[in-house]
């Protein structure tokens, strides 16, 4: 039995790599978007009773298609350890609860939604770009943490002294925050500063000076963002081909090394010939 | 006969790379463009009698031009295989349908204002342009993707969540990705988000979760172009330059590849004089 | 009892480059900016007593604090030319005054509210961030020199044009460079236009004139410090590590040098050999 | 006689080059901007008869330093060879009308607002600084031309389908580019679009189709600057200072050189007594 356990895994293996099977998945994942499309619209019932139908088919062939990928992989515990199979796997159980009532109901739709990021996940070139968004992540952490403390403390003098101008805006520290980050984007920010200005006259400084750090911030984050960027690509550029400037300069340094060697090599003989001949 | 012929055509091809004649389609399609331009303004119906007798002239000027650069090149076929000659004799031969009922004339109207582009397709440095953005498009594909699977998520929640609050706004999955993309463009966004808190108190996690992620992806889409037409620009300079860094670079790499080879010569030489003097 | 001195210090100096009391310095931060969110909400009256003497716990921790820091420092003069030391100390003692009558009390909650920034004399990645911003504000003085006088001379120009359209925006040259701040930013810059346009038809020249130069000197600003802050980590990366291609071009270089000084030897040994074996 | 024009001519030209005097004239400047900026205010009648009288000593000592300028420098001609000289000439030049009535008074006004740019032609930094945005308008010039075709055509197209839905807006092809060039600000642009959408329900891909090209090309823009920009600072900057990487590659490739003609010299050398050891 362990023999034909054995054929299975690999049948899966086999269908799993399979360019046809693949093209299907991501067919049925759109299949499945355009559906939750199909369905912010008004449909009659009959298109709403095959619909069902066709979300009941979709939930099953990806709870078939998960299953065959985790008998592929010969060991249960290597396929958790993979962020991707984690997704996916949470993803299609998490769509087969019954969806009766409307408030779990808003849930089920919602996970369905879900369910087009599946796209990121089984298309290689979706999935490295993902993986370097979650990889930038981190990489800009203290900026946001700079970031973050400068709305912080304008957002606090923000509900200090204009609280009692208008509380819809400036009512405590998180709706000042919110505020904020609408000054950040430009908009209409103009109307906030005003109203304040008929209090505070100088308060124009208040916005004025958010502005211009908060642009700054951004600027450096953005460069340094930039700048590992174009480090990492350029480094792994000249790793995989030598074509590039940095290829021949690392071609010039081995052959100089070797020439070095055999300078080295030669003012030997030389000395020996040339002290021989004096002998 | 086909003595005459080829006469013709090599005189036709004398013609299309004349300096002058080129100058004079330059300044047709530019008496063309101000011809659109004017029509957009009231005129006395005099002043319409010339324009549309000079309508007609550069019609027929263009079908004119376009037949000499037709003969001019040995091959039909060959004509149509570059894309601007298509694109020209599209826009010559299909201004040419009549204009009569108000409805065609709209579509006659449109196919003129189009005319304006043979500008690019004629002036050298505009048509480099003009491809370098063609070529752009592909090398954001996985970008533009992504960044369309996460409109398309959004718009799906939005229109979701939000559907019941404002129809105009979030009435179905279409509407939806245009409102996100005016959120993307920070146009009244905030409008559109206190309407929507009034309802779900925590729905500024929708957007502003949604302004970071497409403000990161454009980003990034951003850096890719910058990074990769940096690249060829400079990969190109180096090439037909020799001046730059990477130039002496190229020529220090030749250099060295030579100067080993004649270490190795010499190396060589001295072990065989060594060899001769200890025997 | 200078010997017991001095074991203090040491001791002291222990303590302060101690990792666990310097997370507590940065617990007791957090919990001071906390706090200060928090009495932007409406508290009830037992909870306003406890936050009382909370921040009467973190003043004298700040103060004992410090204390214990310009102790550590073996010289009270060394403690203050560091300029994080000084915004500490300031930031400290201006928090100490009493807060009484309502008019200090927004000064004392206004101080409370700088000690946030706290965190980031504290943290040395956020200091180091924060450097880097203060050494890049001269580094860009006189573009936004050369912005001022564009932004003053379009303000001039306004105010004189305009002033009697609206006194709101143009009423003088103060007000008139807010209105081209806000201009600038894009905020609702067509109502300021089309209201003056109404008077002035040609006055949309003013504005998208000011549009360009503005994003022009602007795009020019970022450029710049986006290539200064380049070449500096490029030049400190390299100078750090020997590994990418400046650090193999530096390598080759000081081996190039040595390989020419052998060379030369070799030529000297060889030239005396061919004139040994002349004569 | 001519002896003692020379003898002036030389104290002109010391007291130009004068540090103390190029200080009096930025400071005179400044006055000069300072008093333009007071006029927007309302001031009592007893300040503009001072400031009349202010004015009247900035034109004349403006004169006088032109008049030490032309004379200093030896030729006439020369003096108007520089176009830093020529604007100076005529902002003074100008300044000198008589302003009586209010039509050429507001004139006159303008002028001594330009007077402010003098700041730019007298502080080398920014001279340098203005050349540099200068020049770098000619290198954008077909990507302008590009946009501004663009445009164009939009603008037409605009102007065609739109223009009975209003007027204002659409009128014309100059109003058309005008409203084109606040949708590529963002400016309450789907206020614009939603009007259209009314009538033409498809005509969202009209906005977001220029929208994408417009911001495409502006970033191409952008980026070509920033290329020519780098490469000139980074060409510039290994020129003067042999320091950085390309200054190391430059050494390299000078002393590579040498190196060689030194292996070719020896190679000479071995080869003759390899001859003659053979002989």
């Amino acid at each position: 039995m362990t023999l034909s356990t054995v054929t299975l895994q690999d049948r899966f293996e086999q269908l799993r790599s399979n360019k046809i099977f693949e093209t299907f998945v991501i067919l049925v994942i759109v299949i499945s978007a355009l559906m939750i499309g199909a369905k912010t619209y008004p449909i009659p019932t009959g298109v709403a009773q095959v619909l069902r139908m066709l979300d009941i088919g979709i939930t099953l062939f990806f709870l078939a298609e998960i299953i065959i990928r985790m008998i592929a992989e010969k060991n249960l515990k290597r396929f958790f350890t993979k962020g991707w199979n984690i997704f996916d796997f949470l993803i299609v159980t998490a769509s087969m609860i019954p969806v009766d009532d409307s408030e779990v109901a808003l849930l089920g739709r919602l996970l369905r939604v879900f369910r087009v990021l599946r796209l990121v996940s089984i298309i290689p070139e979706l999935r490295i770009l993902m993986n370097a968004f979650v990889t930038a992540i981190p990489r800009m952490g203290y900026v946001s943490l700079l970031m973050f403390i400068i709305f912080y403390i304008y957002a606090a003098m923000g509900s200090m002294f204009f609280h009692e101008i208008n509380r819809e805006l400036w009512g405590n520290i998180t709706i000042s925050m919110l505020t904020l980050f609408r000054i950040a984007t430009f908009e209409d920010w103009t109307d906030v500063m005003y109203e304040t200005m008929a209090v505070h006259p100088l308060s124009w400084s208040f916005y004025i000076s958010f502005i211009f750090i908060v642009a700054f911030v951004f600027l450096n984050m953005m460069i340094g963002i930039v700048l590992e960027t174009l480090q990492r690509e350029h480094e792994q550029f000249s790793r995989e081909t030598g074509e590039g400037e940095a290829g021949e300069v690392h071609r010039i340094e081995a052959r100089t090394l070797e020439m070095s060697k055999r300078l080295m090599n030669m003012e030997e003989t030389l000395k020996r010939m040339s002290e021989q001949k004096s002998k």
